[in-house]
């Protein structure tokens, strides 16, 4: 068994990774941390672990050696104690947004302070297992991707492919648990219910992440929050430098994801769920990915949709851990979702 | 016109006091206050005043005198400021619980501390114009009431005019906005959207103003938060001590409400609608009240629909102060609700 | 008073103008047809009317003569019977797609079948006041726009007329009461709560009517349907020939819409409703506007939202009504929105 | 392996059937039928089961014979065809009401209609394993208990096996999937979304299940639909003949429950979850029961929690699968459910 610890576990990301290790076939868990509630029970964050995951959280002054650390602390926090935590474990997943960018430049242009460890950044493997594979089996150190930038990603990679996009405009529609578990005003329920609020029309950080793993420059990128608690709906209006067929675009597609384990294509014909749908998916580790082509112009509208705490967090981190340690890729992750939910 | 001013008018309550009063043929406001917000446009808090109402917060200490004074304060402070208060206005609508009760030593019980001027208590009206019209027609000091108390008092007090109810069980289904607009970590949006939560299944202060206002002893009450922003209904289990026809059930009903402007029987034989359904009452001051008789026993169940920052408090507030200014009762409270919605 | 009648009043539409011409100063409903509900009460598919709008539904057969018709028929009926219904009335507003386009063969091409009476298109204006009030004072028959190509268009007006535009991007999120009141599979509560669906990725005929009011070609729009009953929040990214600064931008807006009674520019700098919400605007007839220069591009994200039963249907109905009658354009439509909701 | 088919497999309770059983360590399904959707992939209807379950929907003609059958038929249906079921597998485990009550003439008082064969009701087994373990493990045919019978009845048996309970009145707020997947003007998502519906004041069929399962004659019950799509809350109001204290209550609950694997007391002094709510339980086979004494009567209140698909319908049905086959209880029911959600 591979001895895994959590640090920060009393977040949404920490409450998924928890539930997912504590059934995981490979993986033992030995210590959560959260400072605020060090000594409770996990329950008393995740309510749903109840009766099922019997561990008390610690302090990081309290952590032991462990095989793998997994780190869901706010952005800025991981890379100022990236070299503690290093000499705690042999391997570390980093679920923040501080290893994702290779460059530091990058990282002070969209994160606007500087990076306290360049050197660690080509460290990292960012870790999408669907671009990543390869260098994941060899990897010490993940930097878990972003949410919107995941569902992106993974929905425009096969058109990318083809070498003949000109430009994208993404429109990512995401749900209250992406801003984290601190209540603010903006996230008080009456307020937060029934939003359909414009929440970053520019300047997300995700875009470089995108542009970096797309290798891509002309990018447009903007997020609404809507009534919906877990998911992501990226809607991508992509610009062809000619008019692909159907049968071209389901080559790349199928091409791209035949043999993974975590992307569908969904499209169909007839019926109410002929595109990805995001609730669906709520607690599995799957996305979901749709395509339409306008018959009119060059644009073809990818749809691609995760719940952004599974494949958009603690699931992908523990993909890529499988792929790490050899164990078969969808351990701890076979739960398929709700329906109807 | 007749000059009123909001004090705490930052809030829920105060926001739909100054929806409501910005329209009133026969009023016109003259100040509004808010410690934090003073100096700032009112739309700040309520964006959907922005182009309607042209005001700025300023705090209580730059209140002038005027004709009536509506008090939007946390519980608790009213009773604490009431003869400064008295000083500034000819009349006072307090929407607090702080003089719904008639007696101190009742307050203490439901509320847990002395009352600090039970002297003033005999003073205050209990604003349901249902059943206090005519002590509204003179008074001067009137206190709002309580929103839950207000759905229960109106649904059940046609039976309880009939002398035979033995004990009711007052099951309320509440919005969040009843717990006004401070966010907190259960008001937290992806903890508490999709909630149904027992918030207060026993010991509900509003117990005492229902209490009070049917003279009834056997009430039994719990209040669940549901997904809703707006609305109560309360549904109320009434057991009689003996059995009545649905004939003399509507009698007691017609009886009581025939020449109400603001309470609708509901109760269709078909269609989708057929009892109250507070989401029909968002914006409107209706009480919308229903029943069934349960044919296996004794049991009248009485199903009552109010918008709670309506009828549960601005509108009822305004429905009061019409009565006392001897305006038309309707005055600026004859939007009727959406639907769909 | 002007003599109203409403074809096909039992809809959604319908429901909204009974709501809004039984308290209009200067209207007065004659009739309303439903045939499926002929000798009902209005109030039986309109709850929110109960003991506010005492009307029966006749059939359209049963129509007499009246100053203006309402038609609230399924697209495709208002053209079939159009000389008929110009026989009834001295004008006609329509509120379905049919006379929206003025040309029979765009009508083809996004209707899929040919116009029946394409002699009839050019007598129709097309109604949305902001863009033609001069020709809907002299008008006798008003299309009604679009609820969808009403949000776009409002909000991208003022940068058409920079001529600096080279291509929109325009994303829709729609709610459920847009599909009309039928129910099916895909509006299923279960199905449909909670949904993030690609409903409409190309081919949306409001395509249409956006080219045709902009005078634009490069247009791409999606509509995605998300948790709501009432709203539309159009995302429009807009890619422009030069950068243009903040203030250029304003000027554009300023200019086109300062006098407007229904255009809000909502662009905060700080608090939780810092850009449009529909929530807010239920009930209203306002178009609420906000933009966002992308710093790192040309692109303008402007963010539009409406009330699609409103601004998007009836309440744009009755505005168009109040300008062909030189009523206060404002008639009937003073309702500002709730808050919260 | 033990081979089961499932008739009536495209609802609700069917797509949870396959999605619990395709990962069941000891069962294998066989069929699945649909006479709608026979030759479609079960997919189509189920499509969180995409690229999971790899079967086709047959009809009830094409059933072979099987070791365990699962009924998800309409009301009514199974009883018509029990000899024919009977016929093709050992054992049947039947979800619908045809068989939960053990007396045909209570059967046709509450269903309105006579038996069709009452001889068979004694020989099936009333499926709650928490009330007739011991008979489940020699029971050939089972009835699956109803939801709200469920979510009220495990709430409620402790208290009741003090021989202390004077009479009990049951609130059950319930999710919109209860009804089925057939959509109706009910059902239509502008209708139900944001409803809090008094569906059945009095009168409801499962008052039967709880009156047998209690052997108690006081029984009241309402349910309201409201916002939710899984889950039911029942509130129990429970009139006790002698004040309990809060340990004697524990003990009661203790004592029924402390062995039991999908029963949690939920009872917390501080938080936000203190008492039970169904969202955290949507796809886990718990009951969360939670009490509360009211201080000034007899009155305990009891809070108890599922979710309808799971521990009551699909889920419960596993439950006593497994015990008949001698299986872990928990196999293949050992999801926890999700926090957000």
């Amino acid at each position: 068994m591979i001895g895994v610890s959590i640090v920060g576990g009393s977040g949404y990301s920490g409450g998924e990774l928890l539930r997912l290790l504590h059934r995981h076939p490979a993986a033992t868990v030995q210590q959560v941390t959260s400072e605020r509630f060090a000594g409770k029970p996990v329950s008393r964050t995740h309510p749903n672990l109840r009766k099922v995951v019997d561990l008390k959280y610690c302090t990081i002054g309290d952590l032991g050696h462990c095989d793998v650390l997994f780190l869901c602390l706010p952005h800025g926090e991981a890379m100022r104690r990236i070299g503690e935590f290093a000499n705690l474990a042999e391997s570390i997943i980093d679920l923040s947004g501080d290893f994702r960018l290779s460059d530091g430049e990058a990282y002070k242009k969209w994160y606007g302070r500087e990076h306290v460890c360049p050197e660690w950044l080509p460290q990292f493997v960012y870790g999408i297992p669907e671009i990543s594979r390869d260098e994941l089996i060899t990897a010490r150190y993940v930097a878990g991707a972003g949410c919107n930038a995941t569902a992106a990603i993974l929905g425009l990679r096969p058109l990318y492919r083809s070498g003949l996009v000109e430009q994208v405009v993404i429109e990512v529609k995401a749900g209250s648990s992406e801003a984290g578990n601190a209540a603010s005003d903006a996230s008080h329920h009456p307020e937060r219910s029934g939003a359909v609020r414009s929440y970053k029309p520019s300047g997300h950080r995700h875009i470089a992440e995108i542009k970096q793993a797309l290798a891509a420059d002309r990018v447009y990128f903007s997020a609404t929050s809507i009534e919906m608690v877990r998911g992501i709906l990226a809607t991508c209006h992509v610009f062809m430098g000619k008019d692909l067929s159907e049968k071209e675009i389901w080559g790349w597609y199928r091409d791209c994801y035949k043999h993974e384990p975590f992307i569908r294509i969904v499209k169909d014909r007839s019926g109410i769920h002929r595109y990805p749908e995001p609730k669906l998916l709520s607690g599995s580790n799957y996305c979901d990915i749709g395509f339409e082509r306008d018959t009119d112009s060059n644009r073809v509208i990818v749809i691609s949709a995760i719940d952004n705490l599974m494949k958009g967090a603690a699931g992908q981190a523990i993909q890529a851990f499988n792929i790490m340690h050899k164990i078969t890729e969808t351990a701890g992750l076979e739960f398929p979702g709700l329906h109807p939910i």
